[in-house]
């Protein structure tokens, strides 16, 4: 369970899921995994930048993975792309 | 240098970098670099998406690395999450 942790990055503000993500890796998750779509992956990207250098400097990047996900909307589908930062201690 | 290709992301459309990175690997180039900062890291994903799901499919993520940059301003320093893409063929 401790290593099944995803966190998804929306429109709240980035010290919100900072906090999310130091939070669980303090309630013993060694990995958590931070995903995001569209213009919120630079949020994701400096939510994991700020998780490592002010809160968890032990924190390592296990892996970060790039992808497109096509999403069905009214008028059709749309690709957007997508991030996958995996975090570790 | 045809391995020292590395496009720096900025305010233009997303389609025209696509086209330098595809032009670039089309010249011989074996590995493009895409580097942006902040906001622009949503678009460098973009660009990287673009061009192996559309264009260039036999291209591969070689490397993907996050930071922190401190920039130096009127008002003192900030910090800003940057992102490196390298593509290899």
């Amino acid at each position: 369970m401790a290593d099944e942790n995803i966190i998804y990055v929306g429109k709240k503000p980035t010290m919100n899921y900072v906090l999310a993500v130091v939070t669980q890796f303090n309630n013993d998750a060694n990995r958590i995994t931070i995903k995001a779509r569209g213009k919120a992956i630079s949020k994701a990207v400096d939510i994991a930048e700020i998780t490592k250098r002010k809160f968890l400097q032990t924190v390592t990047y296990e892996k970060i993975t790039l992808n497109t996900e096509t999403l069905e909307g009214e008028r059709g589908t749309s690709n957007v792309s997508s991030i996958e930062i995996t975090l570790a201690k």
